[in-house]
């Protein structure tokens, strides 16, 4: 298994560290627009091998990623303070639009792991430029907002997170959908606690669609938590779990790349699931849909 | 961790040894009615030990599990071709209350885990015998039931195993009930599936049921599979998870053993979940009660 | 991944479940000479699949090893109480050469690692008959002898078995030879510890010798310390960790298979090492080829 | 177990990340002398539960450390550039003295492990102040260079770096000692490989004294590597694994904190082993020892 990293940020390292830890790859790649950084990363890495799971730690330039399994894609362009939000939009779509027709050139038989924000814009378009099927284009989608939500439902309540069965869908932005109906604990439902009440769910959701800004407050930048999500997919592919994540892919009824639970194997991902909601959830996740809608055709102006 | 194992059998080592494996352990005890038989399995553990996580792999009398952290008890007589039940279950019983009274005054802040067939009848002896509260007085249950129908499901429905929230519960035994309502897919109705058909959960709840016997018949005993579930409720307890686990606990309101989703953590098994069934669940779950009591019962004569 | 394991008895099954249990493959499958006893297996491992690393399970004939990276083979015939050794060798190489014919023409880019005993013999026949290169037929040779080797020295010593660098090579049988000079613990000489005493290495090496036996005597046969340690090489093999190990390959300097430190990674088994031998372990070495080699001859009768 | 980090720095959260996934902890507590970033970092890794062990994830004061099992101190000023390092090292004395006495009689029972540089002087003065035996007070030191020591070798030699038996002892900075002698690869030596060549050993000691400087110069810092080798020791500690590691220790014979390869386990780090030196090793180390002292002897001004 050969695990491609474009991108050497903070996000991109501590996501090729987990990997690495995991022992999920045979071969990690790293590369960055700066290359410095790149080889500063993979000698980090490299050095951790006394104590690791043993991979060939390389860094290089895109050609280098040639013969890879899976392709992650964090590289982006941060925000300039003066610039709208649409200017970013098309400088980082004109970004991942070259990377993703280089990486798959290369690596034909990949699967793409897009990391970029906007999260579900970046990859429909990684789906449209790639022309690869839906399924091997994943988002990281709301993987990372269902891991909080899960994380703090479990704080909450006092059992283990994993076994929290507690989704967000639709965007990964300001309008996903913390689904509150519903709620199990491995299959149990969470009204039948003693502790249950429905303005703590609510409150709980609340913290979630605000915990990104809160620990970019907090601490500069979100880095462990979506590295550990955004492994979670790679093993799920790697080790071919067929496990459920709420990933983002692009869906044919909708039109557009939007995160729903999802089968994660091998194959990439699919079929997405059906999970019900209330009138009040359709509501906003048709919303949410419309919002991501609305920036993938900004793309196309 | 001192981890005691009280019975060398098949399936007593074989947990023995996936507990080494996982590294739950510290130190790993192993005793038997045939101290050449734990001094054997002992050895043969213990030569793993330049492959394996490190523990003190130990071989003694019952003397010698104190200060045990948990004491897991799989001893037990095997029934005589020509003896009836009841004969079985008394003498059992006699043994498991002598084991039980030795080990919990040599370690008083242990956990026990009861392997021992008929299961619930022996945990509910234990709890008795023992003195300990009922949250640490824990069987095995219906927690390696529900793997297999959990295996089963996964298998037939192409996702990750450790993903599909389903119960077998009641005794561990002919009267066990699979619950066939509101199977979820970490959380995703298994109903809304495509390839879902109520006749197929029924299928699988009888191969559950006919499984124990099925893989005695084809290979003369149960094994791994025992042993993968009994070590899931081990790591639960020393890592703390507090996983949602079919356990066998005494319950006050049955006023017996028997197995209902339960919170599994450093402190034991509790507290008890209330998993929703249908009216004929209900009925076959109160009948699975009525059969474990009855046993029960019987050790009084 | 796919790994076959041919032979389904107490080492074949148990390393099959080590492997489940490592999540070293994506598909196992198990095949014996009574299909009930693979069935049952099976079974027993697939309902594991609810508390483990995901594989599909399966069972069948050697034909359904098709396409495997790695075929275990551990078959064999055991010896009856009224027949010559040599009687049991040419029955068991005609089983092994026959199995090694097949699998190796169902999966011809598979590495082979053979189990059965005389194991020396078994693997030099398996090189011959597979027409594979030396690197991708490994017997599992003495790495379980110096598994226990290690444990032994680790217990007495007090440190970490997985740190003491000792090797019993040679023979995986009577003749095997345990180096007892140049021991050292992570590197540093066992010699500079005060606890270190020459007696003590020839008598922890004599016990090594006698242990198969020992255990067999105590419990019937030995079954974990053998799964673990072929499950080290099957790890090394699927990681492609490139880590030393004694397994048995063909070597062309001594024309048979035999056991030495080697380099094993994904490409197989190679190189072999040079590990410092005084006068009198070269010429117990020299004995235990020549040993092995008089086995191979009887093959040709 | 609970393990509490002071200094929630770049790499002392790394380190807290790592232990997270590697589920040794059943509480991890942040603390920074910036509450903010420690809560930050807190919620980043509490969000990452629901695909992690569990463990409870919290952050706060000194205080709130009472009772670890393990106190993790990475906490340090960083120097102005103005500065005269005598003066970096009596503020950063003053503060780590402060902290570890604060936190030692908070948890009585604790082992200190020591990140914060310059790493002897502060592993020799935490054993001062704190009162604890030797054993408990463990610095970092040339684990981390070790760990860099061994995976080039081990990327040259085309080998698994976790058999590399070889160590960078002495101090933790300019002064530390690659020995290049006696080096061994799982105890055979490295000298026996064909590609063996000495000036190839002294090139990649000399890189491994530089790669400090080299990642810093290329990233801004380093991060995996020390985290990934402060985990090494942790996990020896909690799983009492008596590893050898070449951890910093207050060393009765030299009077003063220095690394050599020691037995660490959960009594914590004893005792130091002999690894032979040849004549201008031994003049090295003698220096390296010389030099720590000097500072510690600042300390005293």
């Amino acid at each position: 298994m050969k695990i491609s990293f474009i991108g050497s940020g903070k996000v991109g390292v501590a996501l090729a560290y987990t990997t690495a830890l995991k022992g999920l790859a045979q071969e990690i790649l790293l590369s960055d627009v700066s290359a410095d950084k790149a080889y500063g990363e993979a000698l980090d890495l490299l050095q951790c091998q006394a104590f690791c799971p043993q991979a060939r730690i390389t860094h290089g330039q895109i050609r280098d990623t040639a013969n890879s399994d899976i392709v992650v894609i964090s590289a982006g362009i941060p925000r300039r303070a003066d610039e709208p939000r649409v200017m970013l939009l098309s400088r980082n779509a004109s970004l991942i639009a070259a990377i993703v027709k280089e990486a798959v050139a290369l690596s034909p038989q990949c699967i793409l792991l897009i990391i970029t924000n906007p999260l579900d814009v970046m990859t429909h378009l990684a789906y449209q430029v790639s022309g690869l099927p839906a399924e091997r284009v994943i988002g990281m989608g709301t993987v990372l907002d269902t891991a909080r939500y899960r994380s703090y439902l479990a704080q909450h309540f006092s059992v283990d997170a994993r076994d929290i069965d507690a989704y967000v869908i639709g965007e990964h932005g300001e309008t996903m959908v913390p689904l509150t109906g519903n709620i199990t604990i491995k299959g149990v439902p969470l009204a039948t606690l003693p502790a249950y009440d429905n303005t703590v769910i609510t409150r709980i959701g609340q913290e979630v669609e605000a915990a990104s800004g809160q620990v970019i407050a907090l601490k500069g930048g979100t880095v462990y938590a979506p590295a550990a999500s955004a492994c979670e997919i790679l093993g799920a592919i790697v080790n071919d779990d067929r496990k459920v994540l709420p990933v983002s892919t692009f869906n044919s009824r909708y039109k557009t790349a939007v995160s729903l639970p999802t089968v994660v194997g091998r194959h990439g991902a699919g079929p997405v699931l059906n999970i019900p909601m209330s009138p009040s959830e359709t509501t906003a996740f048709t919303h949410s849909v419309a919002n991501i809608k609305r920036y993938v055709d900004e793309l196309k102006v």
